[in-house]
Order: structure tokens, then sequence, then C-alpha cells
């Protein structure tokens, strides 16, 4: 195996003040081709804290990817401390010089001497274009060892490890000529984990040794398949096998496989149906749209809705009756067949979503406690809605708001393929 | 200063499948008292790598922080690991089991004996209750070192913190009586980095020695102060003095301090103004909706939106003219008025708020390139409309499209204070 470790440098990420998502990201993209990544590490832009840091992953890894502290001003000292490492020095680099003066004319801005120090490069290293920012990424070699030094912003840092950084890796795993680690996820929606193990058996059972996982969460249960393989044709052999093997006994509840989700699934089905469908959306306020319209292309299935947050617009203009709402309340069975069918009728789609509900953290009573929320949808054929009872956290009622109402469709969609 | 590593543990955060964010949590929680958060490290479900860890950041801190690995499966190692490392042992600890069984009878849930396991706690732990899952926070003091291990699931994380961990520290870090570090983010609107750093001129001109960063995102510029103190006091009266200093250069472009942010301080003002909006979305197809409907309360100042995704919805439904957006297209100033305007009349509120746009990462022309986005805003006596050219990916462009809006409105609401 080839063991990775990511190190993040920067003292926003070490307070809390914003949450690490590159580490995330490049592990996903590492895991994506076979390495192994070992662990992951923040530091505050400290240098004995960096050099203590680097020397510990070194040991331990073949290849340290870090981000952060590539800037032009005094608090980025990724540079400096990498040559004190690495035993280096900072020279001018008149390639990274002339594509940073090409990079400031093109925007139509003036390089001024902060820009130019961005020019100043490790002597060792390697530099790596960075199509959206000042700060080229560099690559040094060391002793059999990898380091890969890179912006932290994600933009910048994404772009370079697409652009350079996978390329390399790929090409070092092939002549390391070592193990693979690969993965696969599978994603289920409409079933408890406890059904879907009862449904999967035991691993013993499995056509393939590997590692698995089930990894619950309120958008569904994924499982995640490892195995480890000499070569990725190999792996990937392996991990269809057990795929096959799977969906033989699950293939009703998969949703999709590794970075697919439940709204690209269902947008992809509604596609291909030529089927379009409709929101009308309270508690959760234009989420479910917003999910709706993450991908592009969702023009083609997606006509828009309607966000009814108070009684008024509900009334007035999605066209409850006012008589629904004062018999039976916002929150309820009623209000969300009407939602869902006028906001169907009124956009002419084939289906209309409607979402009701009491969010919280405030706002329930003990009739209909905060977390209690109504999902309607409605078809040409019939309307039908379903209650559910979700926590006290507000932000999660709403993300499981828009997660059950995109497996509601999702079951619907599936009934039709019956 | 006191000390603290948060140690997260989980292969799914270690291979990125999903981002981290309880290390970030526990850090804003850990910096809002004053602890210094030293490192942040992530390390796979395995026994070697988590005793070499613990090892580590046992010698460098004062307190670790241990998330994940307490669930009662197999894979999950962390108690038997900490009891090697503490040396100690499993004991079933009957409080805690009999706290189990009233979670699960309370719940109408049968107690198997997967579930008992969570009942056997290291013998020189505190038991941390968690009101929302089977696995007790643990606390150890040992030499003079706090290791304190919580749940991975967010929730049950934040409850035990909240309710368990926070009031200890806090008793913690009077009792050692050592140096506080305190911090302080304002956050503001409507400026660039460079401006914002003229009107504030050198930090030497400060009233207290403090560190100072300028953390810019698409949101606006933050601001970090921080300061080294004896007391909580003493730290709060130097960051307030800090704070008026810059509030007398700045103050029309804050819009908060610390996790207030930007819709927050909008949807305020609107409500000490008993003001009300609506929106009347295309690429952000529902997400400034949902930005606004994220606290709770938002029903007093937002009324609901149309999502107009198609022409024809933004003509039949929200009443565009069909002459504008055949003359101008859907993404020009001409339709961003009279969405604003239509929104606001329709749905009878104070202020009514378009987007209009070019997502990306297709649809683009080299009239109109990808990134293109027209905003407008209408209150009872105008509308104006803005034209923002944002970059190639789509999420971004969306949340650039939503903060640019909360902007403009935060503007428009400035200018009545004049």
């Amino acid at each position: 195996m080839v063991n990775v470790s990511i190190l993040t440098i920067g003292d926003e990420i070490c307070i809390g003040q914003i949450v690490n998502t590159n580490s995330a990201y490049i592990a996903s993209k590492c895991t994506s081709i076979g390495l192994n990544v070992l662990l992951h590490s923040t530091v505050p832009d400290k240098k004995e804290l960096m050099l203590a840091e680097l020397e510990r992953l070194a040991k331990i890894s073949d290849i340290v990817i870090i981000t952060g502290g590539l800037g032009p001003t005094e608090d980025d000292i990724t540079k400096p401390t990498l040559c004190e490492f690495l035993n280096d020095k900072l020279e001018f680099h008149q390639p990274t010089f002339e594509y940073l003066k090409n990079w400031f004319s093109s925007r139509g801005r003036e390089m001024n001497e902060l820009h130019k120090t961005q020019a100043m490069l490790p002597t060792k290293c390697k530099a790596l274009r960075n199509m959206f920012g000042t700060a080229p990424g560099m690559l040094f070699e060391e002793n059999g060892k990898v380091f890969i030094s890179l912006p932290g912003v994600p933009k910048e840092m994404k772009f370079i490890i697409e652009d350079s950084v996978i390329p390399f890796l790929k090409n070092f795993l092939n002549q390391k000529n070592s193990d693979l680690v690969l993965y696969k996820t599978i994603h289920t929606a409409g079933i408890f984990e406890s059904d879907l193990a009862i449904l999967i058996g035991s691993k013993s059972d499995f056509p393939e040794d590997c590692s698995f996982a089930y990894l619950p969460s309120y958008k569904g249960v994924r499982l995640r398949i490892g195995v480890n393989s000499k070569t990725f044709e190999e792996g990937k052999e392996k991990i269809e096998k057990i795929e096959k093997y799977l969906m033989k006994k699950i293939s009703k509840y998969v949703v999709g496989t590794d970075s697919d989700d439940l709204v690209l699934t269902v947008s992809n089905i509604l596609r291909q149906k030529k089927m379009t469908v409709a929101v009308a959306e309270s508690c959760t306020g234009g989420l479910l749209g917003a999910n709706f319209t993450n991908y592009s292309g969702s023009s083609d299935i997606f006509l828009g809705g309607i966000i009814a947050y108070s009684n008024e617009i509900k009334i007035d203009i999605l066209g409850v009756e006012k008589a629904t709402i004062e018999s039976f309340g916002a929150v309820s069975e009623q209000t969300a067949l009407e939602m869902a069918k006028n906001i169907k009728d009124k956009f002419r789609a084939d289906f209309g979503i409607s979402i009701t509900g009491i969010a919280g953290p405030t706002g329930g009573t003990s009739e209909k406690p905060v977390g209690t929320v109504w999902i309607g949808l409605a078809d040409n054929k019939k309307s039908i809605a379903k209650k559910f009872l979700f926590g006290d956290d507000r932000e999660i009622n709403r993300e499981r708001s828009v997660a059950a109402a995109l497996t509601m469709l999702f079951e619907k969609l599936n009934e039709f393929e019956k």
C-alpha cells in the first residue's frame, strides 16, 4: 500500500472558524485511485508546529499533501518552512513570474511587489500550475518521499489536484507496483439499516474478501465496499462481483453509487421519462428546489415552485382552500395534498411535491410536536401524503424533509417500472 | 495557555467520504472560552494508529478531545483502545445501564445484547450523559492531563459538549489560572479587502496589542481580532477597545459579529422595522428562500416566493411580460426588475428580491458568459437591478448570488438609516 497523509495549515481551521473541506476532497481523490489515506492533520500557521508535523508525517507516509499558507502576506509561512524542512532555499522562478505577469495583465490588474514574491520558489520543487490564483502548487521528491504543497483556497487546490497531482500520483503508484486499496459506495433509500442487513446477510457469503461498512444517514443508508488488489483492473473486478451479488438482493433500494446522490438519480429517471416536477414548500423554504437545481441541466425536469411560508400565501397564491387550513391546520395531510395537487396543476408538471411541517425549535404543540412534517406527492392520477416525525433540530429536520420528499418521488418512479 | 488537541476517529473521515464538521465545532467551542486549540488530527479505526496518536497528543496538550468509535459494533474500538492507553479496563456501569433501559423503554424499543455493551465503561472515567444516543461521553483525568471521548454523531457530540464538557473546561481553566486566548470576528459586507485595509490602517495604531487577520470570502470580508489575557473580563475589555476603534472606521460595512451571519442580520433589521420580503428565484432555485428560513422565527419577515426556473413559469406565474424575455432574455436587467417588482406586489411584501442568471457550467454565451447574474430589488418606491459576473463554478455562483442579494438588501436597509 502507498500511504498518504494530508496536512492542513491555518489558524482559521484550527480555531474552528471554518470547516476543513479540503482534507475530505483530497482524501476522496487519493482514495479513488487506490492510495491508502493514513491520516489527516491540521496545524496553525506556526513554524515549530509545522516542522514537527512534517517530520512526523514524513516518517510514516510515502506522500504528504499540504494545503494552506501559500499567500503573499507575512502570515503565510509554508514556503520558508518547507525550505527549512527540506534544506532548500527560495529562488526567483522566471517561468512563474512570466505566468503571473500574464495572469495579472489578462485581468487588467497591476502586479505589485507582494505579488512578485509568489514567483520565489524553493529550488528543489517542481511548480504546478494554478489557473485560478497566484500561488503555484509545489511538488518535491526527496529520499523516495513525495511532498506536495497546495494553496488553501478550495477552487485553486481542486484545480491543481485534478490538473497535476492526480496524474503524477497515478504514475507514482504504477511505478511503486504496490497493493491498491479501492472502495465503492452504494447509496440506498427507503429502507432501514437493520432491514438492509437482513437482506444482505453475512459478509462471509460474499463472493470476494473485502471490507464492508454500513453508513446510515438521514438521506438513506450507504454501503461501502473496500478491496485490496494488485492492479486497478483486478480491484474493479472484485468490486463488480460483490456489487452484482448485492444488487441481486437490494437493487430495489439502490439510488446510485459513489458521488451520485438521490436528487441526481431521481432527476435522471425523470429525464429518461421526459417528466417534470414542481414544488410547493413551506418549512423547507426553497431547499427542495435548491436541491433539484444543484445540477446543471435541471431545467429539463424542474419547472420551479412556490415557497408558501405564510398561510396567506398558501391560500392566495397556491390556492389551498382557506377552510382546509382552518379545519386541519397548515401542517396536515389535507393541506399537504392540496399543496401538491395545486402546484402540479398550476405549473403543468407531471409531479407536484409539497412539504409542510414544523421545523422548530419553536411552533410545536402536544398534538403536532416540533419535527412533524407532512409531505405530499401528486401525479395526474392521484395525490398521496405521508407524515414524518423527525427530531428537534431545525436544520436536520429541513434536510430530512428534503431527503424524504426525494425518496417518495424515487419510490413512485420505481412503481412505474413494475 | 491551556492547549487542546482534537482527535477524530473514523475510516469514513479518513478516506474523505464525509467532511469532518465535528472538529470545527469543538474547536470553536473551546476557542470561545479562551482555550488554545493546538491542532486537529484524524485517524482511521485502527488500534495502533490511535495509540500512537494518543501518545503524541498527550505529550503536547493539556486536554485531548476525541470523537468517534463509540458505537456498539465490532469496528468501534475507541473504548478498548483508551483502556489500553490509560491502563484501565471495562466494567459494567449500573447507572449507565439504568439510563439506557429508560432510554429504550421510553422509545418503545427493546434493548438487545449489543446495546447492553454500551453500559460497559472504563473504571477511571466519569460518564457524561448523552440525551440523544446510547454512548455516554467519557472524561478521564490522568497525571494532570484530561482526555474526553465523545460519540461521532454530531447531534450527540454537540449535546455532551454543551451539557458537560464546556462547564468542566471552564472550571479547569479557572483552576489552572493560565493565560486565555480570546477571539472576536467582525463580519463585513459590500466592501473589498483592500479598501477595508485602507480604512482600517496599520495595526500598530490599534489601542491594544492583538493578532488581527482578514478573512475574505464571497459573503464578505471577516476580521478576526485575537488577544491574550489573564482573565475573561480583561480579554473582553481589550477586544471591546479594539472593536470600538474599528467601528469608528468601518461601522457602515459591519453586518454582525462571531456567529451572526448576513441573513440573520438582515432579518433582524427587517423585524425591527416590521417589514417583509418575498423572493423570485431562477438560477438559485430556492436557495435564497432556504437561507431566509434557516432561522426560527423567519415567518415574521419572510413571506415566501416563486421559484421560476423556466421561462414559462416566469411569464405565466410570476407575470413577467413575454415581450421582456423575448427582447432582452431571461438573464437581463429588465427581467430582473420585473421579477422583483412582481413578486413584491403579488406577495404584498415590502421588498421583492429577484435572482436570474447563468449558474453554469453550461448555458453561457459570449455576450452572457457563465456566471452572469442579474439581481433585482424592489420596494414600494422603486426597483433597481445590478449585474454580477461571478466565475464558472455552479455551486459557488449560486452561493455568491444569494450573498449578493442579501448584501443589496442590507445596503438598502442601511440607506433608510441615513
